[in-house]
């Protein structure tokens, strides 16, 4: 198993990493920025930088796209693959068909293998918890995918698009919405010059018990949910100076009422 | 150190297990429904029911009120105490000053004793871990809520009622809201019959990344701060069943956006 690697963001970065840790040869990184695929082929072994999408000479059999989404069709529209290639993307929210344009010139199979998981920059990546989902129509293909997957993770699951599309709308709630939550409530503190040290606890006991919980909603805590209309009306109060944040507490506290007091 | 307990709800209910468990005597619970207070007894070691609030004759010397909100003022109003006590309440929201009402026949003290974390029936809580927020403006009774507090946890923080309002909201955004969030991503994969376990590492990652960072905007992903509105758009698409949902969503993206590119 030979791969090559389109895009040099985070997702290629965290791939050509944990893959090469494995001992599967990464043989070039593409770029439409040349420079980035010359600095990511600096920290692997033996790596070269493709400076075109014609993989035609490549030795790779396996090319992972790790472009953005809207990228992800253009690039299967132009790439040239060797024969017998499986083709990849990493995306949540894009289906497997949109590789459909890189199949009309000759044989190569498309699969999708996409990490559930949030990837930044400079933060090291331990896969071996990460769920990685993959899919393809290619009985052959999902038994590489699985072999791939497997040398990074033990949690691998098999979804189709219409799913992976649905775990990654999950994911904004779960990963993206909370994240930004944390940030508002230390910005609310850091105004008031109170360390979000004091915060922390609570924020990790509060993730232990929805995890632990048969259904987060069963551990719901918070005036919201206690119909506590005057302490939601205080809160309200304190927060006219910046209407987005009374926005978000005003939306939130409704979707809160309406779950567990709605029809 | 002789406590007793004004309600008998989980503050009631965490406080006086922990108190015991630290050999601090619980001399009496008091609650509006007295079936309650004798189910709280029967769990201590030698505590008895409090029939009405007049606490004339008790031993006590510290009286901690662990009632909603809204009913804090009305007991310590109500509350006879002997001369020489220390009169509590435990909320994150309230002022010291609600306490006043009750200083009106003797001399008598009063302070917070706010414990920072999410409280719930049934699960068991290792106070040791948690911030327990402080104030009085009797220096002696500052001592005596300092040496209550170290019973349970290092973390004691003397915090003033502003302050403590702003952490109580902050705590809102931090803990209630973001498990309600966790509440939504399990049910659009529950929808789907996809197993919510799946989204359980992406989850405890975010917290992880989150509590590192040195803010936790530094290391915000998704498509609202990569200004990615087709994603955006397509999920909003995916929830048009659900406005609420398709409200939460837009709410939040649209406070990710402002935040990371507004002015």
């Amino acid at each position: 198993m030979i791969i090559s690697i389109i895009g040099s963001g985070n997702m290629a970065h965290h791939l050509a990493m944990a893959f090469e840790n494995d001992n599967i040869q990464i043989e070039s990184i593409y770029s439409k920025t040349s420079k980035n695929a010359t600095k990511l082929a600096a920290k692997l072994y033996d790596t070269a930088v493709q400076k075109s999408l014609d993989f035609s000479d490549s030795e790779s059999n396996i090319f992972i796209i790790c472009v953005s989404d809207s990228a992800i069709e253009e690039v299967a529209n132009a790439i040239i693959l060797p024969d017998n290639s499986l083709l990849l993307h990493t995306s949540g929210s894009m289906p497997l068909s949109i590789l459909n344009v890189a199949k009309k010139n000759n044989f190569i199979e498309t699969g999708v293998f996409y990490p559930l998981m949030t990837l930044s920059k400079d933060v090291a990546l331990d896969f071996s918890s990460i769920p990685i989902c993959i899919e393809s129509e290619d009985k052959k293909s999902v038994d590489a995918l699985m072999y791939l997957g497997k040398k990074l993770t033990k949690k691998i699951y098999t979804i189709n698009s219409k799913e992976r599309k649905t775990l990654h709308l999950a994911a904004i709630f779960a990963s993206n919405f909370t994240n930004h939550l944390w940030a508002i409530s230390k910005e609310i503190v850091d105004e008031e010059g109170i360390d979000f040290e004091i915060l922390k606890p609570i924020i990790k006991e509060t993730l232990r018990k929805a995890m632990e919980a048969e259904h987060p909603a069963d551990v719901q805590t918070g005036p919201a949910v206690r119909m506590d209309q005057t302490t939601i009306d205080s809160h309200l109060k304190s927060l006219k100076e910046d209407k987005d944040l009374q926005n978000v507490y005003k939306t939130l506290s409704n979707s809160i009422k309406d779950w567990h007091h709605g029809e």
